[in-house]
């Protein structure tokens, strides 16, 4: 069983038979309360469910989606906590993409002040994006993420099985952080990234390991995001603005696309105030491109009030993180509105 | 200018000029957020306006009372810090009792995964409960504090001078919570406590000062009640369920009378179980009594089902505080529904 270790936890690759059984054999007493989505429920469950047998546990099931992770969810899942009877040595088995992930993370943290969760992310945004870091939450009014805590999961379990339930365009939504994880500390990798075009056919065990590395080493180093991890959002203060936009319209997109957006425009950013070279930013948004299609137009009046609301701000400034090449980024670089008006 | 030094924060006792001053000039570009309850804000905040001057600064306000200590109220302070626009620096000033601090505190804590706050409590029972142990959360279906996390504050000020707002009533329901840590760990002061009869002559902030000190002692040892500090809850496994229940009525308790007489059940209980001598179990209830009146009845089939919500129960049995003597107790005793149907 390949695993990392982390300070606090591990994450352990393969088969949950190999790591949830054995985790949970260690409690034998404790409840255990799964959530998952309509559709997780339907196409992951059955890979866990076995491995319950014999135990007190339940299921909850809440409708899939990024517009589901309210605080209306929560109260739902509070209540089918309470009514399962869970008590403070109950684990939560969080079974889904990052919505589920990021709100069943936050019910459990908050679950009678904080019982214990199990992370299982099945897409490949949440096996490389929420497996480290304890960013637990939901949206509220519009803005992303607006309401959380930090807290760490006793264990999180990525199963590269589960990425063949997901569709083409999930996929795909999930490389962008890969693509993240390269440029902001991994520029070695970008050879070998840059020259995937066929994501079916990619071998993923070891691109997620590989992406993971850098998570953990940024996140270790800075937990409550006070400086360094900020590093981690490239691509994300245009993308999150960009993704609460399209929330509002009959076409929302996967975060991971709103990421690509936000990266190609950040891309830009980059060129224009740190450095970043021009054949490099050509290299990133030509294949970031290639890969996503032209970003949505970059409309400042719709982007700007969305942006505004970002946690890392200072006094009406808004904070980027930019490449100064690739594989090297900076945080902190605080950008008025006029300069962001200039992007193109 | 007194304060108790603890290991994250300080507890400043007096004037707020003397210590939310200074405190706040630390940080000049902080926005501040004053969260009251339509009481504090008009007896209390006039006290606390003057200091804010000069400030950016904007006040909410809430229904008071603990029925409104819940996950719809949390959603309109949310929204009223959005509106406000507090970024993470911002802090939270919250300037009520227990209710007040515990909602604000959990609302600071979550939005955008935690602001700072100072609690300003102004209530005699919140200035000797709520001021150490970093407990914050709302009711949740009935269930007390179901819904929290626990984080600790900036600062907390104690300033007797508010305790001049309170009605009688509410001064005898914050005096159960120092009768409490008398009982539990402080066995000196009793002579001294028990000799009070009229609480609006008393000299409150060396017994407030006090009452702390035990409170300190027994949270530093156990900051997540993992042991030691499950000694806070002599009384309130009863008194919790008598809250809950009377809540539903239309002649609510306040939270010290449900724990007076929870406190006198598990006096009872503590000469029947832990040893508790006969002489001491009527010196408690008797003194109790003559200031609190006889406790409601002790009705097993409706508060059973709401002591078996407790956070600290175990496999279907509810756990207790209970005394050995005066001024020391023992905590996870426990017992079954039969025990606790031979109360009297």
């Amino acid at each position: 069983m390949e695993k990392i270790d982390l300070k606090e936890y591990s994450i352990f690759f393969g088969n949950p038979a190999e790591s949830l059984s054995p985790l949970l054999a260690q409690d034998p007493g404790a409840r255990l309360f799964v959530l998952t989505d309509h559709n997780t429920k339907i196409h992951c469950l059955p890979l866990v469910e076995p491995l319950l047998k014999g135990r007190s546990w339940s299921v909850f099931s809440v409708a899939p989606g990024e517009l589901n992770k309210n605080i209306h969810s929560c109260i739902r899942i509070w209540e089918a906590m309470t009514q399962a009877g869970l008590d403070r040595q109950a684990i939560m088995i969080n079974l889904g993409g990052g919505m589920i992930g990021d709100m069943g993370g936050f019910c459990a943290s908050t679950y009678k002040r904080g019982i214990r969760f199990i992370q299982v992310p099945t897409t490949l945004l949440s096996q490389v994006d929420a497996s480290i870091g304890g960013k637990l939450g939901i949206d509220f009014e519009g803005y992303k993420n607006h309401i959380g805590v930090f807290r760490d999961p006793l264990a999180v379990l990525i199963h590269p099985d589960f990425l063949r339930t997901l569709s083409d365009r999930e996929l795909k939504s999930g490389y962008a952080e890969v693509i993240k994880h390269c440029l902001i500390a991994d520029g070695r990798h970008w050879q070998e990234l840059s020259g995937i075009f066929d994501l079916r056919a990619a071998t993923w065990e070891p691109i997620i390991r590989r992406s993971l590395e850098v998570k953990r080493k940024i996140v270790s180093e800075d937990p409550f995001e006070s400086g360094m991890r900020k590093l981690l959002n490239f691509g994300h203060t245009i993308g999150h603005a960009l993704e609460s936009h399209f929330m509002q319209t009959s076409h929302p997109l996967l975060h991971g696309e709103a990421i690509a957006a936000g990266m190609i425009y950040e891309t830009l950013l980059s060129n224009q105030h740190t450095g970043l070279s021009t054949d490099k930013k050509v290299a990133i948004t030509g294949y970031i491109q290639s890969l996503y299609g032209p970003p949505p137009p970059f409309d400042p009046d719709l982007l700007l009030p969305l942006m505004k609301q970002d946690k890392k701000n200072k006094e009406g400034k808004i904070s980027f993180t930019l490449l100064r090449d690739i594989g090297e980024s900076v945080w902190d670089v605080m950008l008025a509105e006029e300069e962001l008006r200039l992007i193109w």
